[in-house]
Protein backbone atom coordinates (compact mmCIF):
# COMPACT_ATOMS: atom_id res chain seq x y z
CA UNK A 1 0.00 0.00 0.00
CA UNK A 2 3.14 2.66 0.92
CA UNK A 3 4.45 1.77 -2.26
CA UNK A 4 1.51 2.52 -4.28
CA UNK A 5 1.15 6.16 -1.97
CA UNK A 6 4.79 6.96 -2.97
CA UNK A 7 4.33 6.24 -6.74
CA UNK A 8 1.30 8.68 -6.30
CA UNK A 9 2.86 10.96 -4.86
CA UNK A 10 5.85 10.77 -6.86
CA UNK A 11 3.54 11.36 -9.99
CA UNK A 12 2.07 14.45 -8.58
CA UNK A 13 5.09 16.04 -7.52
CA UNK A 14 6.56 16.08 -11.20
CA UNK A 15 3.23 17.13 -12.46
CA UNK A 16 3.25 20.11 -9.91
CA UNK A 17 6.83 20.73 -10.86
CA UNK A 18 5.78 21.45 -14.45
CA UNK A 19 3.21 24.06 -12.68
CA UNK A 20 5.67 25.65 -10.72
CA UNK A 21 8.11 26.08 -13.87
CA UNK A 22 5.42 27.64 -16.31
CA UNK A 23 4.59 30.08 -13.81
CA UNK A 24 8.44 30.89 -12.64
CA UNK A 25 9.05 31.33 -16.16
CA UNK A 26 5.64 33.78 -16.84
CA UNK A 27 7.19 35.87 -13.72
CA UNK A 28 4.04 35.66 -11.42
CA UNK A 29 4.76 38.00 -8.84
CA UNK A 30 2.10 36.64 -6.48
CA UNK A 31 -0.27 38.05 -4.53
CA UNK A 32 -0.67 39.42 -0.54
CA UNK A 33 -2.81 36.87 0.98
CA UNK A 34 -4.77 38.08 4.64
CA UNK A 35 -1.84 36.87 6.70
CA UNK A 36 0.42 39.17 4.49
CA UNK A 37 2.49 36.26 3.07
CA UNK A 38 2.74 35.92 -0.61
CA UNK A 39 0.67 33.90 -2.55
CA UNK A 40 1.24 33.12 -6.54
CA UNK A 41 -1.32 31.51 -9.07
CA UNK A 42 1.07 28.00 -8.99
CA UNK A 43 0.68 27.49 -5.30
CA UNK A 44 -3.09 27.53 -5.91
CA UNK A 45 -3.25 25.76 -9.31
CA UNK A 46 -0.73 23.11 -7.46
CA UNK A 47 -2.82 22.68 -4.51
CA UNK A 48 -6.55 22.43 -5.89
CA UNK A 49 -4.22 20.09 -8.52
CA UNK A 50 -3.63 17.84 -5.40
CA UNK A 51 -7.03 18.21 -4.08
CA UNK A 52 -8.80 16.62 -7.15
CA UNK A 53 -6.33 13.79 -7.53
CA UNK A 54 -6.66 12.87 -4.34
CA UNK A 55 -10.34 12.39 -4.46
CA UNK A 56 -10.18 10.64 -8.01
CA UNK A 57 -7.92 8.03 -6.43
CA UNK A 58 -8.31 7.57 -2.36
CA UNK A 59 -11.86 9.25 -1.91
CA UNK A 60 -11.50 8.28 1.57
CA UNK A 61 -8.55 9.94 2.47
CA UNK A 62 -8.84 13.96 3.23
CA UNK A 63 -6.42 16.45 2.01
CA UNK A 64 -5.09 19.33 4.36
CA UNK A 65 -3.31 21.48 1.97
CA UNK A 66 -1.36 25.38 2.75
CA UNK A 67 -3.85 26.65 0.47
CA UNK A 68 -6.81 25.10 0.52
CA UNK A 69 -7.99 21.83 2.12
CA UNK A 70 -10.53 18.94 1.26
CA UNK A 71 -13.63 18.75 2.92
CA UNK A 72 -13.34 15.92 4.27
CA UNK A 73 -11.62 14.44 7.47
CA UNK A 74 -10.17 11.47 7.87
CA UNK A 75 -6.91 9.62 9.70
CA UNK A 76 -5.73 9.45 5.91
CA UNK A 77 -4.50 12.94 5.22
CA UNK A 78 -2.50 13.84 2.32
CA UNK A 79 -0.40 17.33 3.75
CA UNK A 80 0.55 19.19 0.89
CA UNK A 81 2.81 22.51 0.84
CA UNK A 82 2.21 23.35 -2.95
CA UNK A 83 5.14 25.61 -3.12
CA UNK A 84 7.43 26.06 -0.02
CA UNK A 85 9.39 28.89 -0.48
CA UNK A 86 6.64 31.32 -2.47
CA UNK A 87 8.58 34.42 -1.15
CA UNK A 88 11.54 33.35 -3.34
CA UNK A 89 9.65 32.37 -6.17
CA UNK A 90 7.86 35.18 -6.99
CA UNK A 91 11.34 36.93 -6.68
CA UNK A 92 12.46 35.02 -9.06
CA UNK A 93 15.15 32.55 -7.32
CA UNK A 94 14.75 28.89 -8.03
CA UNK A 95 14.73 27.89 -4.48
CA UNK A 96 11.19 26.97 -3.89
CA UNK A 97 10.03 22.74 -3.58
CA UNK A 98 6.94 20.98 -3.47
CA UNK A 99 5.90 18.60 -1.12
CA UNK A 100 3.96 15.85 -0.66
CA UNK A 101 3.10 13.44 2.78
CA UNK A 102 1.01 10.71 3.59
CA UNK A 103 -0.14 11.21 6.86
CA UNK A 104 -1.81 8.56 8.96
CA UNK A 105 -3.02 9.73 12.32
CA UNK A 106 -0.62 12.34 12.74
CA UNK A 107 2.48 9.97 11.17
CA UNK A 108 3.61 10.97 8.25
CA UNK A 109 4.41 7.36 6.84
CA UNK A 110 5.25 8.74 3.06
CA UNK A 111 7.35 11.81 1.70
CA UNK A 112 8.09 13.79 -1.53
CA UNK A 113 9.54 16.57 -1.97
CA UNK A 114 10.36 17.79 -5.92
CA UNK A 115 12.39 20.47 -6.41
CA UNK A 116 11.54 21.39 -10.51
CA UNK A 117 14.49 23.93 -10.70
CA UNK A 118 16.84 20.84 -9.81
CA UNK A 119 15.12 18.22 -10.96
CA UNK A 120 15.70 16.59 -7.93
CA UNK A 121 13.02 14.33 -6.55
CA UNK A 122 13.06 13.66 -2.67
CA UNK A 123 11.81 10.60 -1.74
CA UNK A 124 10.93 8.36 0.91
CA UNK A 125 8.50 5.06 2.64
CA UNK A 126 8.96 4.92 6.46
CA UNK A 127 11.03 1.76 7.05
CA UNK A 128 12.55 1.93 3.35
CA UNK A 129 15.11 4.19 3.32
CA UNK A 130 15.46 7.97 1.63
CA UNK A 131 16.12 8.36 -1.88
CA UNK A 132 17.15 11.49 -4.84
CA UNK A 133 16.47 10.30 -7.76
CA UNK A 134 16.34 6.83 -6.75
CA UNK A 135 19.27 7.13 -5.28
CA UNK A 136 20.04 6.76 -1.67
CA UNK A 137 20.84 9.38 0.71
CA UNK A 138 22.21 9.81 4.02
CA UNK A 139 22.74 12.86 6.39
CA UNK A 140 26.14 13.73 6.88
CA UNK A 141 28.21 13.11 10.21
CA UNK A 142 29.75 16.55 10.76
CA UNK A 143 28.89 18.70 13.90
CA UNK A 144 28.51 22.21 14.12
CA UNK A 145 31.73 23.62 13.36
CA UNK A 146 33.25 26.37 10.48
CA UNK A 147 31.96 23.54 8.02
CA UNK A 148 28.59 23.15 9.07
CA UNK A 149 25.02 24.92 7.60
CA UNK A 150 22.33 25.93 9.45
CA UNK A 151 19.80 27.37 8.15
CA UNK A 152 17.12 29.48 10.04
CA UNK A 153 13.67 29.92 9.09
CA UNK A 154 12.47 32.76 11.30
CA UNK A 155 10.53 35.74 10.71
CA UNK A 156 9.39 39.00 13.57
CA UNK A 157 6.41 37.72 13.60
CA UNK A 158 6.94 34.30 14.57
CA UNK A 159 6.27 33.03 18.37
CA UNK A 160 9.18 32.03 19.12
CA UNK A 161 12.59 34.06 19.01
CA UNK A 162 15.07 32.61 17.33
CA UNK A 163 17.25 35.46 15.68
CA UNK A 164 18.95 36.26 18.40
CA UNK A 165 19.92 32.41 19.57
CA UNK A 166 21.39 32.00 15.87
CA UNK A 167 23.89 34.76 16.44
CA UNK A 168 24.67 32.77 19.52
CA UNK A 169 25.03 29.48 18.03
CA UNK A 170 27.12 31.11 15.07
CA UNK A 171 29.70 33.22 17.08
CA UNK A 172 30.12 30.01 19.55
CA UNK A 173 30.25 27.31 17.20
CA UNK A 174 31.15 29.08 13.31
CA UNK A 175 28.69 27.00 11.68
CA UNK A 176 27.63 29.34 8.77
CA UNK A 177 23.56 30.04 9.67
CA UNK A 178 21.84 31.21 6.05
CA UNK A 179 17.92 32.03 5.77
CA UNK A 180 17.30 30.63 2.43
CA UNK A 181 13.36 30.83 2.52
CA UNK A 182 12.33 27.53 2.65
CA UNK A 183 12.65 25.11 5.10
CA UNK A 184 11.25 21.94 3.00
CA UNK A 185 14.41 23.14 0.53
CA UNK A 186 16.80 23.13 3.60
CA UNK A 187 15.87 20.01 5.17
CA UNK A 188 16.39 18.31 1.65
CA UNK A 189 19.85 19.23 1.82
CA UNK A 190 20.09 17.80 5.52
CA UNK A 191 18.62 14.80 3.83
CA UNK A 192 21.01 14.34 1.31
CA UNK A 193 24.18 15.51 3.71
CA UNK A 194 24.71 18.89 2.44
CA UNK A 195 23.31 21.36 5.45
CA UNK A 196 23.50 20.14 8.51
CA UNK A 197 20.46 21.48 10.32
CA UNK A 198 17.40 23.64 10.15
CA UNK A 199 15.52 25.58 12.74
CA UNK A 200 12.03 26.60 11.94
CA UNK A 201 9.60 29.40 13.75
CA UNK A 202 6.65 28.01 11.90
CA UNK A 203 3.69 27.09 13.85
CA UNK A 204 0.18 27.29 13.03
CA UNK A 205 -0.80 25.19 10.12
CA UNK A 206 2.95 24.81 9.09
CA UNK A 207 2.92 20.93 9.88
CA UNK A 208 2.49 20.92 5.70
CA UNK A 209 6.23 22.35 5.17
CA UNK A 210 7.48 19.69 7.79
CA UNK A 211 5.32 16.52 7.21
CA UNK A 212 7.18 14.89 4.00
CA UNK A 213 10.49 16.53 5.62
CA UNK A 214 10.24 14.44 8.67
CA UNK A 215 9.86 10.98 6.88
CA UNK A 216 12.63 11.92 4.10
CA UNK A 217 15.21 13.23 6.67
CA UNK A 218 14.55 10.62 9.41
CA UNK A 219 14.64 8.18 6.76
CA UNK A 220 18.46 9.70 5.58
CA UNK A 221 19.43 8.69 8.98
CA UNK A 222 18.41 12.64 10.44
CA UNK A 223 16.27 13.81 13.13
CA UNK A 224 12.87 16.13 13.14
CA UNK A 225 11.49 17.62 16.34
CA UNK A 226 9.81 20.34 17.63
CA UNK A 227 11.98 23.41 18.80
CA UNK A 228 11.52 21.51 22.37
CA UNK A 229 13.47 18.09 21.25
CA UNK A 230 10.20 16.27 21.14
CA UNK A 231 8.15 14.16 18.25
CA UNK A 232 4.85 15.89 17.38
CA UNK A 233 1.94 15.00 14.89
CA UNK A 234 1.56 16.56 11.37
CA UNK A 235 -1.70 17.06 10.59
CA UNK A 236 -2.47 20.69 12.26
CA UNK A 237 -0.67 23.23 14.12
CA UNK A 238 3.31 22.85 15.30
CA UNK A 239 5.31 23.79 17.76
CA UNK A 240 8.51 24.68 15.14
CA UNK A 241 10.78 22.54 13.85
CA UNK A 242 14.36 21.20 14.90
CA UNK A 243 15.97 19.03 11.38
CA UNK A 244 19.38 17.61 11.55
CA UNK A 245 21.67 15.16 10.84
CA UNK A 246 21.17 13.85 14.12
CA UNK A 247 24.65 14.39 15.37
CA UNK A 248 24.38 18.26 16.12
CA UNK A 249 20.73 17.90 17.21
CA UNK A 250 21.12 17.88 21.05
CA UNK A 251 23.55 20.89 20.07
CA UNK A 252 21.31 23.23 18.02
CA UNK A 253 18.77 22.66 20.87
CA UNK A 254 20.56 23.78 23.60
CA UNK A 255 20.86 26.98 21.97
CA UNK A 256 17.21 27.71 21.58
CA UNK A 257 16.48 27.10 25.57
CA UNK A 258 13.06 25.99 24.94
CA UNK A 259 13.59 22.25 26.33
CA UNK B 1 34.77 51.93 -26.41
CA UNK B 2 32.70 50.87 -23.20
CA UNK B 3 30.46 49.38 -25.45
CA UNK B 4 33.00 47.28 -26.94
CA UNK B 5 33.96 46.38 -22.97
CA UNK B 6 30.29 45.61 -22.47
CA UNK B 7 30.46 43.14 -25.36
CA UNK B 8 33.30 41.48 -24.48
CA UNK B 9 32.10 41.04 -20.76
CA UNK B 10 28.72 39.53 -22.02
CA UNK B 11 30.52 36.91 -24.30
CA UNK B 12 32.87 35.93 -21.45
CA UNK B 13 29.75 35.85 -18.84
CA UNK B 14 27.96 33.34 -21.15
CA UNK B 15 31.28 31.29 -21.34
CA UNK B 16 31.67 31.24 -17.29
CA UNK B 17 28.13 30.03 -17.31
CA UNK B 18 28.59 27.28 -19.10
CA UNK B 19 30.97 25.96 -17.38
CA UNK B 20 29.08 26.52 -14.06
CA UNK B 21 26.29 24.63 -14.74
CA UNK B 22 28.72 21.66 -16.25
CA UNK B 23 30.19 21.72 -12.77
CA UNK B 24 26.96 21.76 -10.54
CA UNK B 25 25.43 19.18 -12.53
CA UNK B 26 28.66 16.91 -12.02
CA UNK B 27 27.89 17.71 -8.27
CA UNK B 28 31.34 19.29 -7.59
CA UNK B 29 31.32 19.56 -4.00
CA UNK B 30 34.82 21.52 -3.87
CA UNK B 31 37.68 22.08 -1.31
CA UNK B 32 38.75 24.09 1.19
CA UNK B 33 41.20 27.32 0.75
CA UNK B 34 43.45 28.65 2.98
CA UNK B 35 40.59 31.00 4.83
CA UNK B 36 38.83 27.87 5.05
CA UNK B 37 35.60 28.70 2.67
CA UNK B 38 34.90 26.66 -0.03
CA UNK B 39 36.52 26.89 -4.15
CA UNK B 40 35.63 24.30 -6.49
CA UNK B 41 37.42 23.57 -9.86
CA UNK B 42 34.62 25.87 -11.35
CA UNK B 43 35.73 29.08 -9.62
CA UNK B 44 39.37 28.13 -10.67
CA UNK B 45 38.71 27.18 -14.59
CA UNK B 46 36.30 30.61 -14.84
CA UNK B 47 39.08 32.72 -13.07
CA UNK B 48 41.38 31.18 -15.59
CA UNK B 49 39.78 31.95 -18.18
CA UNK B 50 39.09 35.57 -17.45
CA UNK B 51 42.80 36.16 -17.21
CA UNK B 52 43.19 34.22 -20.54
CA UNK B 53 40.92 35.98 -22.68
CA UNK B 54 41.78 39.99 -20.76
CA UNK B 55 45.47 39.44 -21.88
CA UNK B 56 44.53 38.40 -25.20
CA UNK B 57 42.08 41.30 -26.04
CA UNK B 58 43.02 43.82 -23.95
CA UNK B 59 47.29 42.98 -23.13
CA UNK B 60 47.21 46.43 -21.09
CA UNK B 61 44.76 45.74 -18.41
CA UNK B 62 44.77 44.04 -15.33
CA UNK B 63 42.79 41.49 -14.06
CA UNK B 64 41.71 41.16 -10.32
CA UNK B 65 40.04 37.82 -9.40
CA UNK B 66 38.91 36.37 -6.30
CA UNK B 67 40.89 32.92 -6.66
CA UNK B 68 43.48 34.56 -8.61
CA UNK B 69 45.25 38.14 -10.47
CA UNK B 70 47.12 38.76 -13.53
CA UNK B 71 50.92 39.84 -12.75
CA UNK B 72 50.66 43.21 -14.17
CA UNK B 73 49.26 45.96 -12.77
CA UNK B 74 47.03 48.88 -14.52
CA UNK B 75 44.13 51.37 -14.03
CA UNK B 76 42.28 49.62 -16.60
CA UNK B 77 41.11 46.74 -14.47
CA UNK B 78 38.85 43.81 -14.85
CA UNK B 79 37.26 43.00 -11.59
CA UNK B 80 35.91 39.44 -11.41
CA UNK B 81 34.53 37.31 -8.99
CA UNK B 82 34.10 33.91 -10.97
CA UNK B 83 31.79 32.24 -8.44
CA UNK B 84 29.54 34.29 -6.05
CA UNK B 85 27.81 31.88 -3.88
CA UNK B 86 30.25 28.75 -3.89
CA UNK B 87 29.30 27.90 -1.07
CA UNK B 88 25.88 27.00 -1.83
CA UNK B 89 27.16 26.24 -5.43
CA UNK B 90 28.92 23.26 -3.66
CA UNK B 91 26.02 22.38 -2.35
CA UNK B 92 23.89 22.16 -4.90
CA UNK B 93 21.90 24.65 -4.61
CA UNK B 94 21.48 27.05 -7.92
CA UNK B 95 22.05 30.64 -6.40
CA UNK B 96 25.24 31.46 -7.41
CA UNK B 97 26.45 33.92 -9.88
CA UNK B 98 29.25 35.17 -11.87
CA UNK B 99 30.43 38.71 -11.76
CA UNK B 100 32.73 41.05 -14.49
CA UNK B 101 33.34 44.41 -14.48
CA UNK B 102 35.71 46.76 -16.48
CA UNK B 103 36.95 49.09 -13.30
CA UNK B 104 39.10 52.32 -14.30
CA UNK B 105 40.70 54.14 -11.74
CA UNK B 106 38.74 52.18 -8.91
CA UNK B 107 36.13 53.40 -10.59
CA UNK B 108 33.57 50.42 -11.99
CA UNK B 109 32.54 51.77 -15.35
CA UNK B 110 30.62 48.72 -16.93
CA UNK B 111 29.28 45.43 -14.72
CA UNK B 112 27.66 41.80 -15.69
CA UNK B 113 26.49 39.48 -13.78
CA UNK B 114 25.28 36.24 -14.98
CA UNK B 115 22.95 33.62 -13.03
CA UNK B 116 23.16 30.67 -15.39
CA UNK B 117 20.61 29.11 -13.80
CA UNK B 118 17.54 31.19 -14.56
CA UNK B 119 19.96 32.61 -17.59
CA UNK B 120 19.77 35.41 -16.46
CA UNK B 121 22.31 38.22 -17.55
CA UNK B 122 22.34 41.32 -15.97
CA UNK B 123 24.52 44.35 -17.49
CA UNK B 124 25.40 48.20 -16.89
CA UNK B 125 27.71 50.54 -18.52
CA UNK B 126 27.62 53.81 -17.05
CA UNK B 127 25.24 56.80 -17.68
CA UNK B 128 23.09 54.15 -20.04
CA UNK B 129 20.96 52.05 -17.90
CA UNK B 130 20.79 48.75 -16.26
CA UNK B 131 19.34 45.73 -18.56
CA UNK B 132 17.91 42.30 -17.74
CA UNK B 133 18.61 39.93 -21.04
CA UNK B 134 18.40 43.36 -22.90
CA UNK B 135 15.36 44.78 -21.06
CA UNK B 136 15.72 47.84 -19.00
CA UNK B 137 15.40 47.39 -15.49
CA UNK B 138 14.46 49.73 -12.44
CA UNK B 139 15.34 49.18 -8.60
CA UNK B 140 11.45 49.28 -6.10
CA UNK B 141 10.51 52.24 -4.60
CA UNK B 142 9.32 50.36 -1.21
CA UNK B 143 10.17 51.48 1.65
CA UNK B 144 11.67 48.83 4.74
CA UNK B 145 8.15 47.58 5.58
CA UNK B 146 6.82 44.23 5.96
CA UNK B 147 7.18 43.67 1.88
CA UNK B 148 10.45 44.80 1.86
CA UNK B 149 13.27 41.87 1.59
CA UNK B 150 16.85 42.88 2.88
CA UNK B 151 19.69 40.04 1.79
CA UNK B 152 22.12 40.05 5.03
CA UNK B 153 25.49 38.24 4.47
CA UNK B 154 27.67 38.29 7.48
CA UNK B 155 29.54 35.36 8.39
CA UNK B 156 31.03 35.20 12.37
CA UNK B 157 34.80 36.02 11.58
CA UNK B 158 33.25 39.10 9.58
CA UNK B 159 34.92 42.35 11.01
CA UNK B 160 31.89 44.19 10.94
CA UNK B 161 29.04 42.76 13.56
CA UNK B 162 26.08 43.01 11.40
CA UNK B 163 23.57 40.16 12.70
CA UNK B 164 22.31 42.08 16.17
CA UNK B 165 21.16 45.17 14.13
CA UNK B 166 19.69 43.12 11.78
CA UNK B 167 16.98 41.62 14.23
CA UNK B 168 16.71 44.70 15.31
CA UNK B 169 15.92 45.90 11.56
CA UNK B 170 13.44 43.15 11.41
CA UNK B 171 11.76 43.48 14.46
CA UNK B 172 11.46 47.71 13.96
CA UNK B 173 10.32 47.04 10.34
CA UNK B 174 8.97 43.68 9.98
CA UNK B 175 11.02 43.62 6.52
CA UNK B 176 11.94 40.19 5.92
CA UNK B 177 16.10 39.60 6.45
CA UNK B 178 17.08 36.39 4.18
CA UNK B 179 20.48 35.53 4.01
CA UNK B 180 20.88 34.02 0.39
CA UNK B 181 24.65 33.41 0.33
CA UNK B 182 25.68 35.24 -2.58
CA UNK B 183 25.72 38.71 -2.22
CA UNK B 184 25.79 39.83 -6.29
CA UNK B 185 22.67 37.82 -6.58
CA UNK B 186 20.96 39.32 -3.72
CA UNK B 187 22.08 42.93 -5.93
CA UNK B 188 20.74 41.95 -8.69
CA UNK B 189 17.34 40.98 -7.15
CA UNK B 190 17.36 44.99 -5.76
CA UNK B 191 18.52 46.10 -9.45
CA UNK B 192 15.34 44.60 -10.78
CA UNK B 193 13.07 45.82 -7.90
CA UNK B 194 12.54 42.27 -5.88
CA UNK B 195 14.58 42.59 -3.18
CA UNK B 196 14.72 46.05 -1.44
CA UNK B 197 18.47 45.79 0.23
CA UNK B 198 21.31 44.00 0.63
CA UNK B 199 24.10 44.35 3.21
CA UNK B 200 27.27 42.93 3.29
CA UNK B 201 30.02 42.25 5.86
CA UNK B 202 32.86 41.72 3.25
CA UNK B 203 36.18 43.29 3.72
CA UNK B 204 39.59 42.32 2.69
CA UNK B 205 39.70 41.78 -1.68
CA UNK B 206 35.62 41.73 -1.30
CA UNK B 207 35.71 44.52 -4.32
CA UNK B 208 34.39 41.62 -6.76
CA UNK B 209 32.15 40.62 -5.13
CA UNK B 210 30.35 44.31 -5.50
CA UNK B 211 32.46 45.89 -9.00
CA UNK B 212 30.05 45.11 -11.36
CA UNK B 213 26.94 45.11 -8.48
CA UNK B 214 27.70 48.94 -8.07
CA UNK B 215 27.76 49.88 -11.38
CA UNK B 216 24.54 47.96 -12.61
CA UNK B 217 22.20 48.88 -9.26
CA UNK B 218 23.25 52.62 -9.65
CA UNK B 219 22.17 52.53 -13.13
CA UNK B 220 18.70 50.58 -12.38
CA UNK B 221 17.97 53.68 -10.07
CA UNK B 222 19.69 51.82 -7.17
CA UNK B 223 22.64 53.42 -4.40
CA UNK B 224 25.77 51.37 -3.36
CA UNK B 225 27.59 52.59 -0.54
CA UNK B 226 30.01 51.07 1.71
CA UNK B 227 28.93 50.05 5.57
CA UNK B 228 29.17 53.50 6.37
CA UNK B 229 27.37 55.59 3.27
CA UNK B 230 30.39 56.42 1.61
CA UNK B 231 31.51 55.73 -2.24
CA UNK B 232 34.73 53.25 -2.32
CA UNK B 233 37.20 52.22 -5.09
CA UNK B 234 36.60 48.59 -6.13
CA UNK B 235 39.94 47.79 -6.54
CA UNK B 236 40.88 46.17 -3.22
CA UNK B 237 39.27 45.80 -0.16
CA UNK B 238 36.16 47.91 0.50
CA UNK B 239 34.26 48.33 4.02
CA UNK B 240 31.59 46.23 3.40
CA UNK B 241 28.52 47.31 1.38
CA UNK B 242 24.89 48.74 1.48
CA UNK B 243 23.13 48.03 -1.90
CA UNK B 244 19.71 49.14 -2.02
CA UNK B 245 16.74 51.13 -4.06
CA UNK B 246 17.95 54.28 -2.65
CA UNK B 247 14.86 54.62 -0.57
CA UNK B 248 15.92 52.31 1.77
CA UNK B 249 19.70 53.61 2.20
CA UNK B 250 19.57 56.03 5.13
CA UNK B 251 16.73 53.50 6.72
CA UNK B 252 19.14 50.45 6.39
CA UNK B 253 22.65 52.55 7.48
CA UNK B 254 21.10 53.33 10.43
CA UNK B 255 20.78 50.17 12.00
CA UNK B 256 24.42 49.36 11.37
CA UNK B 257 25.19 53.02 13.34
CA UNK B 258 29.01 52.74 11.63
CA UNK B 259 28.15 56.44 10.27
Amino acid sequence: MMEEYLKFAKDIALRAGDIMIHYFDLGEEGREKADKTLVTKADEEINQMVITEVAKRFPDHAVFGEEASSSNKSKQLWSCDPIDGTTQFAKGVPIAVFSLAYVEDGKPLVGVVYDPFTKRLYSANKGSGAFLNDVPINVSKKPLNYQAIVDLEWWPEAEYELYLPSHTLTMETSAYVLTICSVTQAAMKVAAGQYEGCVFAGTKGKSVDLAAAKVIVEEAGGIVTDLFGKDQRYDGDIKGGIISNGVVHKNLLSYFKLT
